[in-house]
Order: C-alpha cells, then structure tokens, then sequence
C-alpha cells in the first residue's frame, strides 16, 4: 500500500497547484485589468511548467505499476486508473512537440481574433496550417500508444472510451431525423405571435434576478461566485465554484439562460465527492457528461414551460410587469427556432448540426483525409445540406468562427451533442420515476431532478468509466431515442 | 557572468510563484467565499513550501559568492545583495523553527479572533506563550548569524538596515514633544465647532467618489483595481495592483482616507521600474519606505487643507451638498485630536505614541527583559503616561487589539513612525523645490509630488541601502524634526 499513499501525496500536490491555476484563470477572464495580463501568462506558463513536471516525475511509473499490483480495493483500482490516465497523457507526447503545438497554437488563436474580424481566410490558414501539422503528429503518436484511430486518440482526452463508431451511428440517426424536424417546426413557429421584452434592464436588476434563480437551482453562495466575463465559463474549484455571465442592457434573455447553463456546471463541481477532492478519481467524468449538467439545467429544465412559469414571477419582479414576460410568451421565447450560421447563437434544434458538420470536418482533416485549404468548399457543401445555407465567401461567420480549431482543441465538438444525448436520457428516467415531474416543478419543488443528478452522476465523480456511469445511473446505454423523443414533444406538441 | 544569469533564472522563477501567490492572497481577502478557504489555505501552504524550495535551492549559495566575485557593475552589485538578503532570511533558520513558529502562530492568531472579543487575557496567554518563546529563538539564531541585537535582527527583516541605536532616539524625542503637543491640540480643538455629515452614504457613490479621487491621485486602472475586505490593504503584483477598502453606509470619512492611504501604497507599486520587476532590486526599499508613500498621500497631503478644498466639490457631488462637506469643515474633520484606545483608530498626532508603547514592549519581550504575563501591567503604565487613559482589565482595547504579535510578526511596529518620518522629511524638501505646492495642491495641480516620488523614490525601488536612499532623496539622514515642523504648522497654526 506504500505505492497508491506515494501516488496519493503527489496527486494531492498536484491538486493544490491546480487549485492556485484555477482560481488565476478564473482572475484572468473575470477581474485582471488589461495591463496584467503579461506579467499574468509569465507566471501561468511558469505554473504549466511545474504541473507538467509534477506530472513527469520520474517516480510516477513505479509507483502507478506497483499500485495496480498491489490494490484490490474496487475504489482504489479506479483512483489508479484515474491516475494513471492524466499521468499518460501527460507522459506521452515529447515535450517539443508539445511546445510547438502551443507555440504555432498561441500565435494562431492570436491572429485569429483580428482575421476572423477581417474575413481574412487566406491570413489565417498560413497559421493554421502548422496547427494542424502539430496535431496529425500528436494524433499519430497518440494513436501509436493507444491503439485507436488517429481522431479517436484525440476525442479520447475529453471523452475517455468514446469513439467514433460510438459516435458516428448517434450522429447519422440525428441527420435523418433532425434536419426535416428543423424545418417542420420552423414553419409550424412562422404563424405564432411573440411578444419581444422592451428594455433596458438595468445590469444590476439582471444579476439580482440571476442569482435568485442560482439559489432556486441550489448554487451554493458560501463555496461559489456570480461574476462577469467577455466568454461566460464555469470555473474556481469544487470547494469555490466561479460561475460568469455576460449582461447586455437591452437583452436579458441570454444572459439569464446562461447563467442557468452555468449553474448546471457548478452543482456538478460544488457536489463532487469531497472524500476524493483531492485525486483524479474525484474529478467530474469528462466534457460530454459536465456538459449534460448545464444541459440538464438549461435545455431540459431551464427551457420547459412548467419553469419558466416557475421564475416568470421572478422576472416581472426584478424587471417590472410587461407582456412578455407571461409565462407562455417566455417559453416561445426560449424555444424559438431558427437556423443561422453561428453555433454558439444556435437553439436547441439546430445546435447539434453545427457539432455535427464539426465532427465530421474534424475526423477528416485528423485523419488525413481532408486539407486545411478545402476546409471551406467542405463547411459551405454541409451548410446547405443540413441547415439550408450559403457561406460562400463567408469565412467569419463560417469555418473561422470557432476558438476550438485555432489551438488545436480537434476532438473536443461532440462533446457539446453527447451532453445534450445524455441529459435527454437522464430526464427521460427522471420523468420515469417521478411522473408529475412537470407540476412539481411548477411548485418549486425541484429536489428530485437534484436528489436524481447527485446520487447518480455528481457524488460518482470518475467513479466508473463513462458508458458504466450512465449505464448505472439509467439502465441503459446512451441513446439518441431520449433526445428526439424530448425534442419532438417540446417542439411539436 | 554566467553566476548572475543563473541567479536571475532562479529569481524570475521565484518572482513567477509570487506573482501566484499575491494574486490568491488578494483573492483570499476579496473574493473568496467562506468554505473555500480550507482548500485555499492547504494551497497557499503547498506554494509557501515551493517559495521556500526555491530560496533554498542548494545551487544558489555558490550562485551568490560566485556572482559577488565576478560582478563589478554597480546595478548588479546591488541586483546581488537584494538577492543575497532574500537568500539569506529563508536559509538562516531551520525549518523545524519556522514550522513550529507557524504552527503556533496560527493557533494563537485563530483563537485571538474570539479571545480579544471574550477580552480574555489568561486563555489568550497561553497561546501565546509558545509564540514569544519562538520568536525568541528565531532572534537569537538572527542575532548570532548577523551580529546585530536580538530585536534589531528582527527589525531587520522588514527595515534593511535599521537598528535601534537610530529608532530609540528619534522616539525618545518624539516622546519629548508629542505628549505635550496633543493635549496643546485637543485643548484648542475642544473650542472649534465640526459640522458631522449626515449620512446615509450609499456604497455605490463612495465607490465612485474613491475612483474619482484615485484618478486625481494618478493610480492607473488599466493596471489595477479597487475593492473591497474586511482589513484594507494594497495588494497585487506592480503590474496589477489591487487595493481595497471597506465601507460603511453611516460614515465615508474612513473609508475616502483609506483610498487615499492605499493609493500611495498603490502608486510605489506601480511605478516600480519594470526592467527590474522580476529581481528582488526591483522590490519596494522596506515597510517602512512602502509607509511612507501611503502616509505621504494620507497625512502629507490627503488631509491638507488645499487637498481638502480640491477634493470638497466631488464629495459634494457623489454625496450630495450639505454644510459639513465645505473644505473648512472636511480639514476640521481630517485633523481631528483626540486620544483613544485603539492604535488603527488614532489620529496623526496620538499615533505615534500608539507604536513607541508597542516598540518599547516587544523590543523588551525580544531582549528577554519583559515576560509575556507581565505585559497588560506595563501596556497600562505606558498608556497612563503617553495618553493619559486607563486600560486595567481592558485587554481586548489593550495589549490584545492588534494581530503582529499573535502571529509572532515582532519588530514590525516602528516602521509606522519611521514612515510618517520619512514622508514628512520628503515633504518638507517638496515644499523648498515648489515653494507655491499648496496653491498647486489646491488647483489640481500634483504633478511636482508624483515627478518628486517618482524620481527619487518609486523609481529607484531596491537599488540603495535605506539609509542612502532617504539621503539622496532629501539630502540628509532622517530626522524627527520635519515631523515635529510638520505638526506645529498644521495642528497649531
């Protein structure tokens, strides 16, 4: 047992030093003014360096052999094979490939954020191209050590046991369905009358109102944070959740789902096991299932009719009486439907197609079986396909619109639609086991959606590998059948 | 050269890590959220144990006598000693002393909280006894490796340089006059008719009263920010300084001042020569030096009449006009008399009585002249004889107010004084470089102060031994008798 203690004491100093990283991070994006932000990425890189070298002790392979030789305990063998994963892939790559990954990676995101301005394609794919060349190689190595595919390797650092021959059937059933549902609920939406909200809402009323439906949702003020930042994110650590919004004066809708969204996020991360806080096994399971929190939150809780009359009352009392705030007319609002070129923009319905162009654009450009330079012809070809536009010429609102390929975040999209899979899924067992759902949460009363999430999914941490997680936690494996049945009933009643 | 290089690596990385630390150190006081604070504490502590790794690096003693030898330029010598006195203060003592010395500080200071409220003395004692036996073997150990006397090496370490054989002159003059000089003072105040303002003061225009006065006090907010905690402090790194108040809805008196406090602190940071940032050379000269900046915005010119009259139109109009907010009025309440019990509640002239009590107690406690339980008996002697009050039975107002000496931060005391020294003596040679600075003052106009500070202090950080500094700043050693001028003029004019 000397070995898992010794792995114990230095995954708990590496604990500690991501703490300092998050809360710094979370300081960047939501408090430092803009002069410190050089002496700030100095002493964050300095702090990578010393993760990194945490990471890479050379003790480390000893001790994660001896620990699986020695352990049987069921809940010690997961901790080393958490462990052992974040161990790996830090241990994989050569640190020079990993260096000019990050090198070509800063200075095209850097570009980036003034080309994508300037609809400048060809400016950026001089940059991207060497991104891309860093990523074939770590794939390729990845692929060499792990026995997947090339893309599978990279989708496997945010999604662990998650392929594409898992992903890609999910992915077909949704492009035979979705597309014709997108259109059909368009045309059903054209006749309906939508009362637009008549600002301004005073930022400060908007935060009031946000933080009163955090604490509805159960957001713990005592271990978290309501902020402000440009990109809205989840951060902090578990014991200190950092939640951001981003508020426009003349529109609180966004604002407002977004912080439900990131509420999602953080009872995720403010209910993780304490016993295990400190070691990778008490980290939450991987992006696709933290994203099926703030979607659990958002889509299946945060759009439905029975909550927004639940908050209308909120809202018409932090932004005063008007029309459209009838519980009837909010849920129009937030189930509106229409398709547009940016992702991030995109309701409920169309958002997958966007992840889905991006899977598919991705893999073949990981594989080898697409070039940055066709990138375009490729992105406007699907477009049309799946939601009926044209972005010739349209690079800005088009293929440079996302941060994730600039620094070569590739593998990381299907995470978005699996989330949303897997929050359908878990409703669908919730609605199961506790039938007057709907009315219960129009009383306030949402203690089972909560007691549900904690037992199943927030208090397993990385427990079980994923597909055991959701398994375990609804019976079966993941399903697109749960998110179309839930879109089909929400959006044509 | 390559000594120096090699020192400048390990000092980059060392300024790197506490660029980490003061950024969740002001975190810690501004922005975390109760319950976080275990995981931060065992954070902070994982990156104290780094800091000290760092500084104990077995590589740098060679570094140091190798770079002493090799290095004649004179920026580099003094690059080196600042170097040498960071080594030196984390090499002396064992580790097993300042860890028992943290432990029991920390226990002390914790139960201090509720002891000083609970006003009990005996408990406290017992805590505290521990501390003091420490703290004299921490000076013993510091005595013995730099020759200087037990309190003097304590002393030491937070003003390079400074010794009693200076400090207890300056005192015992001040003991001389000052005494005297306030009851002179409350006596003619006791005749003066002080218009108290008339609350509330929404936080909001405080707020936005402190802004606007930090941007007349040149503080650059595109590095740095204003917030609020329960102890005011300035805190950040020099290119992001953060300071912070404390609000109080019923009275804005303190908390303008604190702003104005803070911002010297403030401004030394951030004027800080850049080239030198990552070198202790480019670290604030001492405490004391870094007091006598706020104390030069706070009592030299914060509270001065001309300051006062600039100032009375932006409190009358973030505050509303009323009678008290006219600058005859404002100075009244700004130079106000009156003694007291509490040392961070004093005003300019009972102040430094305040801390010649506490420098002759712990200098007494250090030399092992003065036994722990005997302190309330001769805390009451002192306070009888400088200020006339009584404070038998009355720890909490008593010895038992501050936090310095729970936590075994012996020696600290006298930089107040010796900064409230140092900023009159600046003043007075500001004064014979502009002979019209109040009419200046007054117009707004403050740029002879700041190109003053800025030239002779701010800029030259760490680069001369303390005494050197002052001498060619002002063109004499320190000397009590521009604060004595200073007092004379302003408290009885």
């Amino acid at each position: 047992m000397t070995a898992y203690r010794d792995l114990v004491a230095s995954f708990t100093k590496l604990h500690r030093y991501q703490h300092l990283s998050s809360i710094v991070q979370w300081d960047q994006a939501a408090m430092m003014p803009a002069n410190g932000n050089e002496a700030r990425s100095a002493a964050m890189a300095e702090l990578a360096v010393l993760l990194h070298e945490t990471l890479t002790a050379p003790h480390l392979a000893a001790a994660l052999e001896a620990a699986m030789r020695e352990t049987s305990d069921p809940v010690e063998v997961a901790s080393v094979r958490e462990m052992r994963r974040q161990w790996r892939s830090a241990n994989l790559l050569p640190s020079s490939l990993v260096e000019a990954k990050s090198l070509a990676g800063t200075r095209c995101e850097h570009a980036w954020r003034t080309q994508r301005q300037a609809n400048d394609w060809a400016g950026f794919l001089a940059n991207w191209k060497p991104v891309v060349a860093c990523v074939r190689q770590e794939a390729a190595l990845l692929a060499e050590a792990t026995g997947l595919s090339k893309y599978d390797a990279l989708v496997d650092r945010f999604e662990p046991g998650m392929t594409s021959a898992v992903i890609e059937p999910m992915f077909a059933d949704l492009k035979r369905w979705l597309p014709p549902l997108i259109r059909e609920v368009t045309a059903a939406q054209a006749k309906e009358r939508v009362v637009a909200p008549v600002g301004p809402f005073p930022v400060a009323a908007q935060r009031a109102l946000g933080v009163e439906v955090m604490g509805l949702l159960g957001f713990d003020f005592d271990g978290g944070r309501l902020d402000v930042s440009t990109h809205p994110f989840c951060g902090g650590v578990p014991e200190d959740v950092r939640i951001t919004t981003r508020y426009r004066d003349d529109d609180f809708v966004q604002a407002m789902m977004g912080i439900v969204h990131e509420t999602g996020h953080a009872r995720y991360e403010q209910r993780l096991p304490r016993a295990w806080v400190h070691l990778p096994l008490g980290q939450a399971r991987s992006m696709g299932i933290h994203e099926s929190q703030s979607l659990s939150f958002e889509m299946q809780l945060g759009r439905s009719r029975p909550f927004l009359a639940l908050i209308a009352p909120l809202v018409k009392q932090h932004l005063g009486d008007q029309p459209a705030f009838d519980a009837d007319n909010l849920a129009r609002i937030y189930t509106r439907v229409r398709t547009g070129f940016i992702r991030v923009d995109a309701d409920e319905l169309t958002y997958p197609m966007h992840v889905i162009l991006r899977f598919e654009i991705e893999r073949a450009i990981v594989e080898g079986e697409l070039e940055p330079e066709d990138v375009p012809a490729v992105w406007d070809e699907k477009m049309r396909a799946y939601l009926g536009l044209d972005t010739r010429g349209n690079y800005r609102d088009g293929c440079l619109q996302d941060i994730h390929w600039t620094d070569g975040a590739f593998g990381y999209f299907p995470s978005y639609t699996l989330g949303a899979m897997y929050a359908a899924q878990y409703f669908a067992a919730i609605r199961a086991a506790v039938p007057d759902l709907d009315a219960r949460i129009a009383a306030g009363d949402l203690a089972p959606i909560f007691a549900w999430l904690d037992e199943r999914i927030w208090s397993q941490a990385s427990r079980w590998e994923t597909r055991e997680l959701v398994e375990r936690a609804t019976g079966a494996p993941l399903s697109p059948a749960h998110f179309e049945r839930h879109l089909r009933a929400r959006y044509l009643p």
